[in-house]
């Protein structure tokens, strides 16, 4: 099963546009910062993953969203967020925001796991995402350190 | 033939993230200024349009991104935008960002020609994109006040 | 005794510049929200205020912040928000930003009530604050229906 | 005398909020924008000259705005920037948007000239400005590399 957050978003003036609706560039700004919350549920908070892992960051290859309602400032909605499927060097994240329990916008997410290229400072590239990341996605390991432990011995 | 418009951009330090490339919900941004750009090519100004059709914006509905390579603050980049199919009350843009002449983002976004619903003025519905805005775009037409007028006339 | 909102706000990869730090527009961003966090524990929400008291916002005037330390992706910081002045149309808000108990960043607002011109609906014009909404921020008022209505049939 | 610049800046839906004025934070991403553009008026771009001086960036520590009139979506305003001071290692600089000839906001920054620490890579500390980069503001040296080298020379 995969590792679900639900974070709650407060729909500020400022990220409403003059027809009164949340401007959609501000959706995507919500969604990355509901992928970096989904990562801290799974244990990883972002500036210590990119230590960690010396990446310098996750960035978007993909992107699709469909905006169903609007929603405006002082409305407070939910985004509930998951990885739909891990591949080699990338994977996919899906939102669904909820505004009073209706899907209001979904959006698919596909990012790579990047680092710098060592040939060239000012390149990305993408690199095979470490097993043990993949598998604090899984419910039931997250926030379980001792399990996580005892599964990595095996290996 | 469809009009198409080119626009230059300067990344800017603020667009950009702490892997030092623009952070993607800014593209998104560029690319609602790009079509903005694209209808005043037309001759249509977004708040004049607003005023004569009586429309709250031509709010997104569709939206997909794919980011092939990175651009940084102080990159100069060119981004070409057109219509590419009208429907009856929404439209496809495709905006392809080109940083040194290489494709770097293409987005294609499907909006609505929209108005507030006279039942709910907190709803927004969409309605019929106008005849004379869709014949705007055709290439000969625009800015040619003069062709546009006896066009008119013979309707 | 003045009413004061303390707000949690974590700061975002997107919030962040090449320097990995927050960029300062987002700063104001953010207490853009404190402002509006203040006046809805008062009892104001932002969308029920515009349309109870007929205004179009409460837009700033004057600005100043100070930014004496940085703050980082993934970092939690507490805003503190009060208004230090009520004037004719106008106020004043202060907002101090700490990081890990240390305040790094300062801000003071002054912003007005503000309605539509009814000459001009392309003009903003500034309005006395009404009586009743500042009563609101004074300690002891807010979040208590029961008083607040004892004394408005005083008045 | 000083260098100044002048930006032309087309105001953006995007940038307005539902009072349909430009959503002040906006301003100050466009001052950044200005600061950086003046510096390249100078002959420094912002990569450019982090790179030959070995600066993270030239951060705000100090900020004040006054805003005197709206501007909205479609509008075309100037800016027109300039640096007052230049301190040890820092700087202030003054912007004046005017919207048809008219002030409208005026923005005071103080920067300073930035690194990080050897001592801790997550500290930044300020250093004096090179006496080379505060001549290139001075007009009559700017873009004029000839005089410049000679200039150099003579130190």
């Amino acid at each position: 099963m995969n590792l679900t957050n639900r974070k709650t978003i407060h729909i500020e003036w400022g990220d409403c546009d003059p027809a009164q609706i949340v401007h959609y560039p501000r959706y995507l700004a919500y969604f990355d910062a509901c992928t970096t919350a989904l990562f801290k549920k799974a244990g990883l908070s972002k500036r210590q993953m990119l230590k960690t892992y010396q990446i310098v960051g996750i960035p978007m290859v993909d992107l699709r969203a469909s905006f169903k309602a609007p929603s405006r400032f002082s409305d407070t909605v939910i985004v509930e967020s998951e990885i739909t499927e891990w591949r080699r060097s990338s994977f996919c994240v899906r939102h669904r925001l909820l505004n009073k329990n209706v899907l209001a916008v979904e959006c698919f997410e596909i990012r790579v796991w990047a680092v710098t290229s060592e040939a060239d400072p000012e390149r990305i590239e993408s690199k095979p995402v470490p097993r043990e990341v993949i598998e604090m996605f899984s419910v039931g390991n997250n926030r379980s350190p001792a399990h996580q432990k005892s599964r990595r011995n095996k290996q």
